[in-house]
């Protein structure tokens, strides 16, 4: 290989380009040629839902940050759009290209390569679905996507929309249709929207999005997309989706947002290993198992989940782009001044982490929630705080209800999640995040320093405060239990609402306002006065608001001699914005 | 030492509060007794300077979270108001306290202890400055203090007001003067307010502050405070400070908040030993080193700087209720399931995590900037960017100016500093503080996995980019220079701006709306054609607007055969903001 490689890279958007420039700043001499199968190179992808109505981003130009020329002026670099590459030949070291729309395979030639890259991202996932294939039906992910939808709302003057999906894409599309007046419905096939985080979580969710007007069906289960007269394929009714339990949802558009699967062919007619997922198998270095002259990033591949300890896709930007820079750094370590610490580089895995806007809340997560922790066969333990997002006496204090995950007995992160307002989660869950990548224990938690004045946060800090409850946890100063424990989904089913005395510690106000079903009221200021109400050889659990004034009743019994005592995780916040109906008597 | 010992604490706010709830948590026998100077105990003392006018916090009500009655209700502990600890016998174990308003001695009783906690705070700092000691002239520390101002104002029809003093508490104590309708003057006796950061970056702080109105003085030497004859203390001219250099600053009304000292009387005349820095000296358990049955805590100590490498004060809120909890542990860890885990706990020491509101920007700081390292002797590198703060198609992106400083061959991280709008400026030090405290480098920056999604941040977060840059300088693969450095200011004297030959690599319209003296332009996508216009054998120095352009300027010209380049760290945006005035042409 001469030391300046031909660098063909194939998928022109994050990783991809990401790799392109990183190279040209290592490797002037480089020759280096971008494939993009879509019309635009370099486009802000992320960025596309917010771009459906003008009032938020004006228009998809917006979202095209580069063009080929531009690429080419600055970078040197060739940047081929509308063309696909359609083979790659390993042994000779090329790929064989042609145009998106060439009608048969006489327009394509073959490109030579010293060192690959596949930054092709991942597919729409399409399960079988009838109706699916109708033209009112769109997927969502790159910019011709948004202009087709955009056309089809102004063409039909449509009214009703339908996203099929409640993901990051399905929630930001669904706000965006609705700021175009559109009505919206939002139909997600599990239990919850937002899959990193736990279901009372995203409960808080489900209830912005009712507040806001959107026709949200969790458990969804469609059995027929029906298109209207307007689009020309259907007569009489109006465009709807019918689901298997006879609803109809009324839908003259739909984004199908079901989730993505890694876009593989290519690689898999050349021969590349596929990891278990069924994403591309990648080494720490981005090399594709098989071949370590062929490289992948971004979607298309799995890699090495720090908390689940094993490879997994993961579809988000910002390791797209680390990745794509780490391949440049490996191809063209030579280039650099200290060419050893550039080729000594690995991928270091993922926690991933992410953030969502939700109307007016936000909600993020990093590592996993506990359902996701169960998903891997992991029995966590958790805490759950709902501290404002900066003192409470400064005005516009919002909630924030942030969940830590941690392993029983070593106290190591495994998850955090938060749900709140506009301001302050995505903070608390990048602590979290970054916490997590550094290796520190929940423990570590209480010691953290964070920047605190009244606008931004508090002397005690929402990170520091599920630090302290984890810490009392840890240490064995407060038992708590959960919501599901209650409900006697525990394993150990110790817990049972029917089995224990359960006493809330609020002011009377909040009693009334709704309660734990059974619950006896004793406030905590006046608890060592009226122990004796209580019946010592009970298991008791205690709760309040949030957590903390349980927390002081569960010392106060404890110290006093009741032996089996537990305080409800999140408090009754926790059951009454978690979905617990059956638990609350009102 | 009976099982439960009586713990007696002085002073009931941040640190006292938090170690007496504590304290009360691990053990409901014992006996907690707290001594609160003033009339308020556990008030939220860093929001005094909100309350200022009605309009951000309605009234100084909101700030007394708690009375002495509630602590007693909730957390049975006996709270002295109005109350000072005048004396401490630690060969008897007593303190003698007394009725603050007591005229004579025979008020003073004594009340023994088997472990005393310090928690006094800090007094205003007050140099001799004539006038000082005038009716019209205030410290602002305190709820009295809040209360004695606003109906200063109130009375005497204040409408002009001077804060001396431009650290937190002057910049926020002046913005709320302002909201009061004042005229509001800030007096600053350094180069530059908000102490933390570099001048460069609160120079960006003063065009915010002379944006809104404020009249700033710096390098301020007061000559005297001259009262008004409302005040009925001078007659004929109107109030206010006479300037060394004669100016006059109208001042109805003055804060003098010109920074704090340890309050150690108390400590000093009980025999306890200082530190260095005159504060009182402490172990990792937060005792004294002279009394391991006395703790002190917050502002009145010195801590480890984990960055300095030596104990210093800190004057924050977060330490001071963090360092009160430890205290409790340490002193009633008998009280917890795992007393050996709560003992071992130490204080790990301050990043000074710090955050303030100047208007309609965000400051915040953790470890030191350049200046403050230099001042400890320290010969730092350090990278500045100004990415916005979220995606710039999204609305709304404001820039953020990042730096971090780090140690030359290391990348060890020394310092992060920001400032920006109202949101992400305190999420990216925080992050950054988590980093240092979990000692990560500045080369695992690059790697840090953050939340992202357009409304909150980047696909390569500021931080991430702050890392790619340092990455860089540390792999030799950019050579950076500082504004300083142009300026001849560099202790190697190398890159005197006229010694060597400045190409903006920007565009035209921005090349004209000013540049570096003497600068040639040749943007960066036609530099590989021009390169011939430069002279090789010079040094030279490549620059764009925030330091982007100019690395892949410099990448150009290095791999091209000039051997002495550099690029300019922060890019023009840095010189044009940061006050390097003598560098511009316009």
């Amino acid at each position: 290989m001469a030391s300046a490689p031909l660098f063909v890279i194939v998928g022109g958007v994050a990783g991809g380009m990401s790799a392109a420039t990183r190279a040209r700043r290592l490797d002037e001499s480089a020759q280096i040629t971008v494939f993009e199968k879509g019309p635009y190179p370099g486009y802000a992808n992320c960025g596309v839902p917010y771009a459906l109505d003008g009032s938020v981003i004006p228009s998809e130009d917006s979202l095209i940050l580069q063009t080929p020329e531009s690429f080419k002026a600055r970078f040197n670099v060739d940047v081929h759009v509308n063309t696909e590459v359609v083979a790659i030949d390993r042994e000779n070291k090329t790929v064989s290209v042609k145009p998106t729309d060439a009608a048969d395979e006489s327009a394509i030639t073959k490109v030579p390569y010293d060192k690959l890259l596949l930054s092709q991202g991942a597919e729409p996932f399409r399960p079988p679905m009838p109706g699916l294939d109708s033209s009112h039906v769109f997927t969502f992910q790159t910019i011709p996507d948004l202009k087709h939808v955009k056309a089809f709302i102004k063409e039909h003057g449509c009214r009703t929309a339908a996203v099929i999906g409640g993901g990051f894409i399905g929630l930001e599309a669904a706000e965006n249709l609705q700021l175009m007046g559109l009505d919206v419905a939002v139909l997600e096939y599990t239990p919850h929207v937002f899959p990193p985080v736990d279901a009372d979580l995203a409960e808080v969710l489900h209830a912005e999005m009712r507040r806001n007007k959107v026709n949200l069906v969790l458990n969804a289960r469609v059995a027929r997309i029906a298109a209207a007269a307007t689009t020309g394929e259907e007569g009489g009714k109006p465009a709807h989706i019918a689901l298997e339990d006879g609803t109809e949802v009324a839908a003259d558009v739909v984004l199908a947002v079901m989730g993505i699967r890694a876009r593989t062919g290519l690689a898999k007619a050349a021969g590349l290993a596929l990891g278990r997922s069924g994403a591309l198998a990648v080494n720490e270095h981005m090399q594709t198992t098989a071949d370590p002259d062929v490289y992948a990033v971004g979607d298309m591949v799995e890699t090495w989940h720090r908390v689940a300890g094993a490879d997994m896709p993961l579809a988000l930007a910002g390791p797209a782009n680390r990745q794509g820079r780490l391949v440049a750094d490996h191809v063209f370590a030579a280039g650099s001044r200290d060419p050893e610490a550039l080729r000594r580089q690995a991928y270091r895995g993922n926690v991933g982490a992410a953030v969502c806007k939700v109307w007016g809340l936000t909600v993020a997560s990093a590592g996993f929630g506990v359902e996701g922790l169960r998903r891997l066969g992991v029995d966590p333990e958790w805490v759950t705080v709902h501290p404002p997002h900066h003192a409470g006496y400064y005005p516009g204090a919002r909630p924030v209800t942030l969940r830590v995950a941690f392993e029983k007995g070593t106290g190591r992160l495994l998850g955090a999640e938060a749900v709140g307002g506009e301001q302050g989660v995505d903070k608390r869950v990048d602590v979290l995040a970054t916490a997590m990548q550094a290796g520190l224990s929940v423990l570590d938690l209480e010691h953290l320093e964070l920047a605190y004045a009244p606008p931004y946060g508090a002397a005690k800090d929402p990170v520091n405060m599920a630090g302290f409850v984890a810490g009392n946890v840890m240490r064995g100063d407060v038992r708590i239990v959960h919501a599901e424990d209650l409900r006697g989904e525990a394993k150990d089913g110790q817990w049972r609402l029917e089995d224990v005395q359960v006493v809330d510690v609020r002011s009377l106000d909040e009693f009334k306002r709704g309660h734990v079903k059974g619950a006896v009221h004793i406030p905590v200021n006046v608890l060592r006065e009226r122990i004796g109400e209580l019946d010592r050889a009970k298991k008791t659990v205690v709760y309040c608001q949030v957590g903390y004034r349980g927390y002081l009743a569960y010392r106060i019994l404890v110290q006093r001699g009741f032996e089996d005592v537990a305080n409800l995780d999140g408090g009754y916040k926790s059951i009454a914005e978690g979905g617990w109906k059956a638990l609350q008597e009102v």
